[in-house]
């Protein structure tokens, strides 16, 4: 049996290592466009801020690795076109631009995502960046150690975690986001005491725009300045757009794989594509959000190991499911965090739900230990059925816990009442005696009453 | 109506405020024999330690704030009997020794737990404490200031809070116990690396003796040794008794109110013992355990809060249900979190399951994160049902929210199966792409297959 894998960071090589161990003698083969291979892309920030030193450390398996392993592994090999009717695919050698052609008995897409770059003026010059591979990292950091002005291009998880990045460095950043604060993937009264605290916490190195888009990017060779939506210009040394990703789905076309609705490669809890023997995991594939009952478009690095582990139970023949996503992540700006799981309120209302919400600011833990916090939490439930939508935690404090407590809940879809039932730990340099979570529950409980 | 509530450190105290809001023109009344109500008992080791200065921060609300609510607060009196037929109680003024009774049309019983001194000789002499109310936290943090050596009876959670604390002030202890190793409330194997972790972190100052009692304390005013069971003598200016504590249920003879088979008083899950109008909550009722489907009694502030909110609600006409417990505890020692929720496999055999369980040691957050360290975390669930029965989490890294992760999931009863597809945070900052727990499941369900 012969499975080829397209595409190895997370949801790839995490299928191909499971199914080497699942199955020994299979043929496993690897093709992918990148330099590396089983990699933290989530790491990057980190190590543009000068966290740890070596980027190496953010691979976990290298091609050698996985070649003990007795897995084929092809770097700089792009994958151009699969042919389903005759079980084959097409690839292109990038270093030498030889074309040839391998057959699969099963075939596993993990072709990922791939920033959004914005139709703009000036995106090729010299030091306009977007950060997905180790080799952007490596530029990235090299630019920044380099330069005094940067600015970057959307608020988002990757667009905050590179603020603090910079800000570390010495950089001196202008931040242009569309929306009206950063992190508007949370509630906007959340994403307000979010914008807040990252103005007041360095208030020379970092400025904030809002309602804003760059309309071109201008200079010689390298970036000089870029001229904002109103007219504005900012003189900068460095651009990073880090304005949404998208999937890598192009390798569908002509194909018969069929898309979801999101624009992601539509796939079952195995995994399976609507194509016989062709499977895909990780970035590139829509999910399905518990919560909502609806499918989304998520794409985590848990998320895709999971995937990736359920692909290869499935292609060994044995039935594994992925139930799907209940949108939980966390990031963190400085020491303080931001953290979510479930639906928003606002994305509570496009699903159609008719979200009861509350906010509750209360200690991290007994207010009489000196290292104690204040975190706000907000917690929304559906007003029918009283079953816990979502939660949002932001603060100093230790809130990417409480957001925890709560995903096995939403799994199970738990009502808040019964949530409030929950034996939460309890000692003083952990929790308050009434963990906010659950103040919070009691509070959204009187809301109901 | 008028409602009598003896006792006020957690349960009493949020009943006594929770019912003023419900029924501002209730007469509320508390006895109680303490000298200080609505206090954190769990605190006291923090304050011993030096953690904070002034011991009043453990007090959330004085009988001054109760009486501006228009709550009747009696300290220093100790209530005697109840005589459900007449509801009446017989209260005795510990200053002036004087005698009354008073009326009720509902009863709370709040009367919480004491320590368990056990019956040997010397116990009275001074230096000898134990650890419960605001007074012997004082007591033993003015002895503590004063002395150099002491010694620590029971190496549960107190006994572990106050070994951390006696360190920081300075003093050589020797901590006693009957158990072959210290919080052997967790399972031997963890216990195990618990005790390693104490021993190896203040080697000079800590000696910890196992599998002894001490079968006598001497001195002449002051203690000046103990004599262990094997004959040993240890030279003392301080003793601490931390071995466990009971229910105060003595007020229930001849009342006809029944105690459960764990010797505290039986209540249902709103609260009412078996006598109509008389209610019971917090450390001195037995609590409904929901992993094991059995009464138990684990008295913590936490609960008691939870039961002195529910019993409020049931008193004032309105009907709320507290479900019971899952067992979830933490403490700490240093930087080293020792947490439980469910049941250990100890306990899980003793309620008759066939517990299986994993040990995985794991990075708590990504291994390139210079501030990542080892946790580990064991993992148990019922060979016949695949349900969880708990999980113990102990190490220098974050293990309290591992833990918590899975509070919920007891709660709804999950196999280990549905836990597996929990979405949990993930950052590198935060946890590893397979948070530990999800590794830990994972190596469950393999043991399974």
């Amino acid at each position: 049996m012969k499975v080829i894998i397209i595409g190895a960071v997370a949801a790839g090589s995490k299928a191909a290592a499971k199914l080497k161990r699942l199955k020994p003698d299979w043929q496993i083969i690897i093709y992918t466009a990148d330099n590396n291979i089983s990699y933290s892309e989530c790491g990057l920030p980190y190590y543009i801020a000068g966290t740890f030193k070596d980027v190496h450390k953010l691979v976990i398996r290298t091609p050698q690795d996985f070649k003990k392993q007795g897995i084929e592994v092809f770097t700089k090999h792009f994958v151009e076109k699969i042919y389903p009717d005759k079980k084959q695919i097409l690839i292109k050698n990038l270093q030498t631009k030889e074309e040839f052609t391998d057959n699969y008995d099963k075939l596993i897409i993990a072709t990922g995502a791939r920033p959004n770059v914005p139709d703009i003026q000036g995106v090729n010059l010299q030091n306009v960046f977007t950060l997905r591979t180790i080799e952007d990292g490596i530029a990235i950091k090299n630019a920044v150690l380099q330069n005094k002005k940067a600015v970057i291009l959307g608020g988002g998880y990757i667009g905050i975690e590179l603020l603090e990045a910079f800000v570390k460095q010495g950089l001196y950043i202008s931040l242009i986001q569309s929306s009206e604060a950063i992190m508007s993937i949370f509630d906007n009264d959340l994403a307000q005491i979010i914008q807040k605290y990252v103005i007041q916490k360095n208030l020379e190195q970092v400025k904030i725009i809002n309602n804003q888009t760059i309309t071109s990017i201008e200079g010689e060779e390298k970036v000089q300045k870029i001229i904002l939506s109103d007219g504005k210009e900012i003189q900068t040394d460095m651009v990073v757009i880090s304005a949404g990703i998208k999937p890598n789905v192009e390798i569908t076309q002509n194909t018969g794989i069929k898309l979801g609705e999101t624009g992601a490669i539509k796939v079952n809890s195995k995994m399976e594509t609507n194509i016989k023997d062709i499977y895909a995991c990780g970035d590139c594939t829509e999910k399905y959000h518990i919560v909502a009952q609806k499918p989304c478009w998520i794409p985590l690095g848990s998320t895709a190991n999971k995937e990736g582990r359920c692909c290869a139970l499935n292609v060994s023949g044995q039935t594994d499911e992925f139930e799907g996503v209940l949108g939980s992540a966390v990031t963190k700006y400085f020491d303080f965090t931001m953290s979510m799981t479930g639906l928003t309120e606002k994305q509570a209302l496009k699903y159609g739900f008719e979200p009861v919400s509350v906010i509750v600011r209360k200690n991290d833990k007994a207010g009489y230990m000196p290292d104690v916090e204040s975190i706000i939490i907000k917690l929304t439930a559906d007003k029918n059925s009283k079953k816990i939508l979502g939660a949002q935690g932001i603060g100093q404090g230790d809130v990417d816990k409480r957001i925890n407590t709560l995903t096995s809940a939403l799994l199970s879809k738990m009502t808040i009442q019964e949530f409030f039932g929950n034996d939460i730990t309890y000692s003083p340099p952990f929790s308050t005696s009434i963990d906010p979570m659950l103040t919070a529950a009691q509070n959204l409980m009187n809301k109901f009453n």
